[in-house]
């Protein structure tokens, strides 16, 4: 990369160069354009790109930071939803893509330790000759790094049997707002040692420090897995088989749901070959081979009594594959549905308890009828996990507003149904409103912490306080009409 | 209780007493004395002993301890071994255990919410008529309470499958250091908005603030539970028979490991009639029955070729519940064993990665032999988790320095060894100079934290200071020669 000042101090960007090398910091205005976005629908640009490639120059770059109080966003493979490694307030944009070795791979102690840039699927393929696993599965799996899956607490479609990233971090290196490196956690499966800040970090969007390096718990993976496919004619009741399975009780490692407009879209899209019904549901059990046939003809049992149409089942990896990539390819394939329109993260991730989700998806519905918007639902319905895409034109005003207001509709009633605005996205920019209103109680404190941690407000500044403050849908990437940054 | 007012200001006694009602509030020097301990070996004398029944009436407690800067220390069943409820400061004792409604079972939802003042084994009756079960399995599971198992992230013998409470803490609802009540974390099984506070709540000892109310993951109980009891010649073959079985990979709900100090001391206290071996490893297996009959015999092979002597293998509940007991009962057992000796719980928590438990138990007994102390080891070693107790006699300054120099060296070892001084105890007032060494980096943002959240200090003022500045072993029950409070 080369160098071309923008509105970053010369002197800064020398002193800044010098930490990471001429080439690995970069003012070029294609660069900086780049790094303004990840994949929500904001963006703002830097000042500056780095990317470091060691936790001493992430220490270096960050107590220069801190000095002449210089903006910085830490950055994963920018697959975020919601704006989070988005620069709001410019400055320094490091990118830790380069911080990329597993460093250690314990089978017989059930951990790994990774650089935060290590991409989940390559972590996979060193665990796999191992037969282990770190099960999160997200959806970005192929590009986002386990950095950024840590400071998004991301999951995915097996938290539900498996749980969060959250619940498999056991220790981090972290590069506080001073620059002073701390190690957090540990690399044994207990801990009680102190604060878990391991877990504190976990889920705090690059706005508390850097996080470097992530010793993660491991687990053997399932010796066998198989999906069911169910069809329904509502919505409504392939959410009442998501909670009949749950009760009976049966934990699948993940359900899947897709609404008609998702399965006409990856249909179209990639020609998936999904059946054009009004819901489906992909139910995916593992475990030892007995016990999964067993499941198999339980979780049939359940579908159909739930008035399930067209039950498919299979353990061939070929055909599992090839539903799991119709599901994965979704949030693409709506993209490319409407004509004009686009497919925007607003309310993206909302969380429910998993009985209360028939009675969501029937709101979800109801919502995208009144504000004339149209809405695809699928995710992790297993966990209560939610997903809704809007597809709106991104240069009409009422478009916009049509979305917004469908957009409050939907996390109001998520957050009086018991559940969150965000249940592995992260808050980032696209949240904030709305995270405000779920969290009134709780932000003040979240706020005293970042204070205390980072007192010159360096470390993703603007995040927190639009968390407070509360603030409305902007630092749009569309040329919308009425809104700009 | 009756009221007998001693070193604090009776107008702030009357104020208490207002709140919670006369008879819920104590200065007598008999219960004064009582919530002076918690079960290790230190003690200091609260002024006022409390028991509020609500979180209006907690929150009000603190507001009125906020102003006054009186010192609090909420306290649930007082079985913790750090001292982590002893009132460094004195000040009032909030007793929670009249709280202790289980508010909600949601099977469906996979969660359940209870007040802190909730008995483990209660939880654990209501929840067995659904075949559910929160998994950790804390050796003072007829007594503790599960706020008292959040503030510490008690664990137990299950750890190494179902992990910690960490791992379970969906939401709480805490009273902060202000006397406000904020509700964090979700009912929902995912959960990715804002600072995961929950977690940071979790294991903090009431430091932070006072937990009132636990929303917990709960998952199915398995179907199916058996048991290995395998003998060794060696400590050092039961540690590499635990390392063979992970490595293999086998996941077993429980491995214990005893020594034969252990052993010895159950079989004469309650006639436990285990094998009379260097070492034993406890081995359960759960699930589904024909995956346990597997793994049984997958067991006995791996056990069989590290040497195992006496093998023997039972799914009779009464057969594995007398094994349970005789493991649960080494620590009171070990008190009973030597003449004029009392146990200690010193260094009764260090966890290691899996692997390195050979090395650390053979460590274990050259320091044993080295300061001239009898030590008992055991503990939940599939997850890295040793106990060691020390047999002192009290009266003796001697036996006391022996006994402190080998601690010393014992937590050295396990830090060393890439582990932890508390596993699942906390640091309390026992571990907090090994501790400050263990986490060195970090203990500078725990403090920063405390101060954010708790300007005046006023919940359990005293051990993040110690934490912060590291103490030596002190504030003990026994009459030590050359140590006093």
């Amino acid at each position: 990369m080369a160098s071309i000042v923008t509105s970053m101090d010369t002197e800064a960007l020398m002193q800044i160069g010098a930490i990471v090398g001429e080439k690995n910091c970069s003012t070029r205005i294609a660069d900086l354009y780049t790094y303004g976005f990840d994949a929500s629908i904001h963006h703002v640009t830097p000042d500056v790109v780095v990317q470091p490639r060691s936790t001493e120059e992430v220490a270096s770059l960050v107590k220069l930071a801190n000095k002449l109080k210089i903006p910085i966003v830490p950055r994963g493979a920018g697959t975020g939803l919601c704006g989070g490694a988005v620069p709001l307030k410019g400055g320094m944009v490091i990118d830790m893509t380069r911080m990329n070795k597993v460093k250690e791979v314990r089978i017989e102690d059930l951990y790994c330790v990774c650089e935060a840039g290590v991409i989940y699927d390559n972590l996979q393929k060193e665990l796999a000759p191992h037969k282990f696993t770190f099960p999160p599965t997200p959806g970005s799996a192929e590009a986002c790094t386990v950095g950024g899956m840590v400071a998004t607490n991301a999951s995915g479609m097996r938290a539900v049997k498996y749980g969060g990233t959250r619940d498999y971090v056991l220790g981090l290196e972290v590069v506080l707002p001073t620059g002073e490196i701390i190690r957090v956690g540990t690399r044994t499966l207990k801990n009680a040692s102190g604060y878990q800040l391991e877990r504190l970090f976990t889920g705090s969007e690059g706005t508390l420090g850097i996080i470097t390096e992530v010793t993660l718990r491991i687990v053997p993976k399932p010796k066998k897995m198989a999906m069911v496919l169910a069809g329904f004619d509502t919505l409504e009741k392939a959410g009442r088989c998501v909670s009949a399975l749950i009760a009976k009780p049966l934990l699948p490692s993940a359900m899947e749901l897709m609404d008609s407009t998702c399965i006409r879209a990856v249909n179209k899209a990639i020609n998936a070959g999904l059946p054009d019904v009004a819901a489906l549901c992909m139910i995916e059990v593992d475990g030892d081979p007995k016990v999964v046939a067993e499941e198999l003809v339980e979780v049939a049992k359940v579908a159909e009594s739930i008035g399930a149409v067209g039950l498919q089942q299979t353990d061939d990896p070929a055909l599992m594959s090839k539903w799991t990539n119709a599901r994965k390819s979704v949030m693409s394939a709506l993209s490319r549905y409407g004509e004009g329109m686009v497919s925007v993260s607003l309310a993206d991730d909302m969380a429910v308890p998993i009985s209360r989700i028939p009675e969501a998806v029937v709101a979800f519905g109801q919502i995208a009828e009144k504000n004339h918007v149209v809405i695809g639902t699928y995710g992790h319905a297993a966990d209560g996990n939610l997903h809704t895409k809007m597809l709106l034109n991104p240069e009409s005003p009422e478009s916009w507003r049509n979305g917004e207001k469908a957009v409050a509709e939907i996390f109001d009633t998520c957050v009086k149904l018991g559940g969150t605005v965000t249940g592995e996205h992260g808050v980032g920019i696209s949240k904030a409103p709305y995270f405000q209103k779920e969290r009134a109680t709780a932000v003040g404190a979240m706020a005293a912490i970042k204070r205390a941690l980072d007192p010159n407000n360096i470390m993703n500044p603007g995040k927190v306080q639009e968390w407070e403050d509360g603030c409305i849908i902007q630092h749009l990437r569309y040329p919308c009409p009425d809104q700009k940054d």
